[in-house]
């Protein structure tokens, strides 16, 4: 994991003095992938579980709906300066049954096919959603209450360079069982959904998604196809965040900062603290 | 503008209670970008200075290199349900000239061609940027450090929602010339730098662009490619930001905060108090 950070000279400028010194960066570097050795879309990234990454993406973009469908996947040698293997190339080879899209030049994500209005970007991801919203999967406020803290004692590379989102699947048993950083922040949670793939986690009906920023559509969408049953997000979602997840019945919750919280969407999946701590009003 | 923000009922969370009431969301939808007609791409964004958008998104893409390039773009109409105009699909008239390229499924931005290693990705910037880097464009400290404060006078819409990215041109005579919000950090620069081609400001060699988040790599890129001296994010940049700054010439300043700042790349284009507040070290 030595490439998620990298060391820059710096002029750090304070009240009365400029001081010459070395800072952390967050690593951004390019990623082609490659569908059955054609090239399908170069994204930026943070070097660091690619193959979940590609995974992740791959299914959001629904060109892979499960684990099987990628046979194999594998740096191209031979891709960087000097024939040295750059690991900036990943090479998938999808099951005989896929049909590899056409190439596209950068990552597509959520809006492959959205059309020209909120409600046909809606309808077409409850379209392809898999799993039906399960109003049994119920979490405990609390839980959500901690997501933030519990996330941010995984961000090691966040602590050293102020500069990376982070996503992390946080458990009902409270367990943090996934969490990844990233330049993007639409990388780090199709990283995690990417690990939950591979270990054949989806739909992932007991765990909530935790994110360090904004909750945009996309990230939305991502928890939705995954059978997420709430996103919480440590600031604001948008307005189409909070349309989909009201249509996809997932639980959004934004501003999660100490013991206070915004649930925008399906409060009814909330359990409230058996001390009855909280009392709802109006 | 009213379509910035929209209301949304939420259950407020605070320690002993849960209040049901109104909050504002930032907008996000669909955009759809037609070129002579043809389907681009679409793009997930804030309604409003489309127009100006997509010339900044066009111009990054290098698919128009100046403002004559486009000669005609109108909202389609009958394009939303019902038929009425749901003013998110954009049909832009390329001048004769221009050729249209395939469409894509989505913005490719800076990574359109960007190849497998950031040397690549740099390269590609410096050899289409149509303005060389000019060390006479020389910006006083102090612009900088006030340029957060300056941003966030106008981020109209982030006070209400706390959901939105702004970018600014600031002037070097420390006028605020044009600030735009977004729920995309990409397209609140394209708007700036799209409303700049409009008004034949290019190169802003006489203004700084300063955003409200980090500086990635497509930010940077942005900035080159207008000609801007300097870019001043509030947060962290990425590596690769930092190493195509360097390479193009630009001045990169993150962590503006208060009368502090890190200053990446090129500090000698900084201009320190003349009353020799600032003492050099190191």
């Amino acid at each position: 994991m030595g490439r998620v950070t990298r060391r820059h000279p710096v002029l750090r400028v304070e009240p009365g003095e400029a001081i010459r010194r070395s800072d952390t960066l967050a690593v951004e570097e390019p990623l082609e992938i490659r569908l059955n050795g054609e090239p399908y879309l170069v994204t930026m990234r943070t070097p660091g579980n690619d193959v979940d990454l590609v995974r992740g993406l791959l299914y959001s973009e629904r060109i892979i709906t499960k684990r099987s469908d990628i046979v194999l996947a594998r740096y191209c040698a031979g891709s960087g300066p000097d024939d040295v293997n750059s690991y900036n190339v990943l090479d998938v080879t999808l099951a005989p049954q896929i049909s590899a899209p056409a190439a596209v030049r950068r990552n597509v994500m959520t809006t492959s096919a959205c059309g020209i209005c909120g409600t046909t970007s809606i309808d077409q991801v409850l379209r392809e959603s898999p799993y039906p919203s399960d109003p049994g999967s119920r979490v405990a406020a609390e839980l959500v209450l901690s997501a933030p803290t519990r996330l941010r004692e995984h961000q090691r590379a966040f602590d050293q360079t102020g500069g990376l989102h982070a996503a992390g699947l946080l458990g009902l048993n409270s367990e943090m069982v996934c969490v990844r950083e990233d330049v993007g922040r639409h990388n780090a949670v199709d990283k995690v959904i990417g690990w939950a793939i591979e270990q054949r986690l989806l739909p992932l009906r007991h765990m909530i998604l935790a994110v360090s920023g904004r909750a945009s559509f996309e990230l939305t969408q991502k928890a939705v196809l995954a059978g997420i049953p709430l996103l919480a997000a440590v600031s604001a979602p948008s307005s189409l965040a909070a349309e989909l997840a009201e249509e996809a019945g997932l639980t959004l919750v934004g501003f999660v900062r100490g013991q206070t919280m915004n649930v925008y969407t399906h409060p009814d999946r909330m359990i409230w603290s058996a001390n009855g701590q909280i009392r709802l009003q109006g």
